[in-house]
């Protein structure tokens, strides 16, 4: 730290991606990527024809990718809004929405993001504990009078909140916005468009980095009133109008017309989901059931960060997260079926003594 | 704008980038872009493979970029810091050295950008007139007692300031950040990074659109004093950690490996920068000395917006900016000494009557 640096910020605590360790090769199961590469006509769109036009600078309205969103999801294209990752999304929400009057609440559980960015932009967050068996306390959201940012499915839960309850939501703060943060809502979740018709201050924020395979690409959308979409594009217009590369247009643009591809890889990694969790439980694990990528697991007895530690040491890598209430559990993302098997398989060996 | 937008940002002026219209093709002479493709290493760079990998998401600590970096430029690694263009390193040093009682001083003409960070984070602008010649006023940035930004060489003047100066000007202010935006110095200018050593205070701001031939990929960097360093570190991972993408990281490293060939480009576009002043001013223009890759011209009696106006039609675009002190100019990016014979060629027409 300077001695420039502004004193509202000493005490700011950065938010910690994955870890991305080099020392060896890791079965890598720790940020939730999709195990299989983009689709055929992605890495046929980045072309060296492409990559020869980097001299001009991208189109900063990213015209070809929202008209191609706004058709895939039957929406108008001003009612989209790209930028560079869902993360990028959040952050213009709470500069857009949230003030020293008007904060964000969020659940004490959830993407660790929200309460950085609260913290960064310094403005009062509302922290709503869930429930004992992690589900959302709707009632709690209800009354809080504040903006609200929702994960649906959660994580590192992978819990899905009904769209009765986001509406119910929704409706009880109706002069706040309603983020809707489904970044991993491909994997079985059911999305909150729906209830853009009724609900005009719900924002759906949604990630080319998931069930889109293009984690590397940095790409995220938003979806809502053309109203909010301005707010947004206020905001990005007045910090990094270029914010999107044309390569990433590209790739964007190509994988949209890529579902069906999309489409049997979440299939994939939902059966490999339950595979997954099946198998764990019957080795003693509790495992919470998962709409995600990724699953949410504890072992009776054996303190999360021992198992990831372990699988560390053997080659995998999980997410473990220190605070109080989910230390004992760690979050596995859903690689391949081989690579389950090999998860599986070190995690028995693990608590049957035999890996220790 | 929506009824949910904060009050603070309902008055703000978002920046307008260049214009990139479709209804033709046009000799485009208005962003400052390279008219050379990237290096053919870039090319290469940028592989097949390289795309398939984009399910995996970049290296948030950009390692390779900043070592490769560190290395050509002679600093220590820790001194360096990338991010998704120059804007964005810019917008960061407001949000990480402005607070509401220490706000930016600026030039009245410069780049339009800084007026916009420092009206969306509301933090106080210190705004000192260019003198008539639209040289710095030196004097007064050193009795501003605000954090500074200086565009070195000026846009769009293309006037550099000497370093003298920017060591005057950051000695004066030394509980200040002086920001040296750099994005034009390879076209003739003289790099605020030898007064590193001696100014703890100096940030020096640069990017890969320009010289680099990468526009369209989104790569700025700065170099400072690792303490300056941890504080945009600290705003990065507070927004959006995984802000380059992969395929960005892997052109950016090829191009630093590229330095004979876009020295090359930069000589010949010094060059074309000289023709085309001489033949302008030959022409009857007032053509400012510049040591960037635009020229700002005029011609005595014809207001820059008609100049503007006519050259599109004629399938040319450049840049008018409407603010009183300018408005008689318009602000030509150097191309190819084939757009340019063009530009020049068109332009003396309409001065001679032929074009109008």
């Amino acid at each position: 730290m300077s001695r420039f640096l502004s004193s509202r910020l000493q005490s700011l605590q950065a938010y910690t991606p994955g870890e991305q360790p080099r020392d060896r090769k890791y079965i890598k199961l720790n940020t939730n990527e999709s195990p299989y590469p983009p689709s055929p006509r992605v890495l046929d769109a980045v072309s060296r024809e492409a990559v020869s036009a980097l001299n001009l600078y991208p189109d900063p309205t990213c015209k070809m990718l929202r008209e191609k969103l706004a058709a895939r999801y039957g929406v108008g294209e001003d009612m989209v809004f790209v930028s560079n990752g869902s993360d990028d999304i959040l952050n213009f929400c709470f500069m857009a929405f949230c003030n020293k009057e008007k904060g964000m609440a969020y659940a004490d559980i959830t993407y660790g993001f929200y309460s950085v960015f609260a913290q960064l932009h310094c403005v009062p967050s509302c922290v709503i504990a869930l429930k004992d068996d992690f589900t959302v306390d709707v009632k709690a959201f209800e009354s809080c009078g504040m903006n609200v940012v929702i994960a649906n499915p959660n994580a590192p839960t992978g819990i899905m909140l009904p769209l009765e309850d986001i509406k119910r939501i929704a409706f009880a703060n109706r002069d706040s916005v309603v983020m809707v943060d489904e970044a991993y809502v491909d994997f079985g979740g059911e999305s909150a468009l729906s209830l853009l018709p009724e609900c005009d201050n719900i924002i759906v924020v949604r990630t080319f980095s998931k069930s889109r395979s293009m984690a590397g690409a940095r790409l995220g959308f938003a979806i809502a009133s053309p109203e909010l979409i301005a707010d947004l594009e206020l905001i990005k217009y007045s910090t990094n109008p270029y914010d999107i590369n044309r390569l990433t247009q590209i790739a964007g643009a190509a994988a949209i017309d890529s579902d069906e591809y999309y489409f049997d890889n979440a299939k994939k990694i939902i059966e490999t989901r339950e595979y997954t969790a099946q198998r764990l439980t019957a080795a003693g694990f509790k495992v919470i059931p998962s709409k995600a990528n990724f699953i949410f697991a504890t072992y009776p007895g054996v303190c999360g960060e021992k198992l990831y530690s372990i699988l560390k040491e053997k080659g995998i890598l999980v997410r473990h997260f220190g605070s109080e209430r989910i230390k004992e559990y760690i979050r596995i993302t859903i690689g391949t079926k081989e690579e389950m098997d090999v998860l599986c398989g070190t995690l028995e060996d693990i608590v049957s003594g035999k890996g220790n």
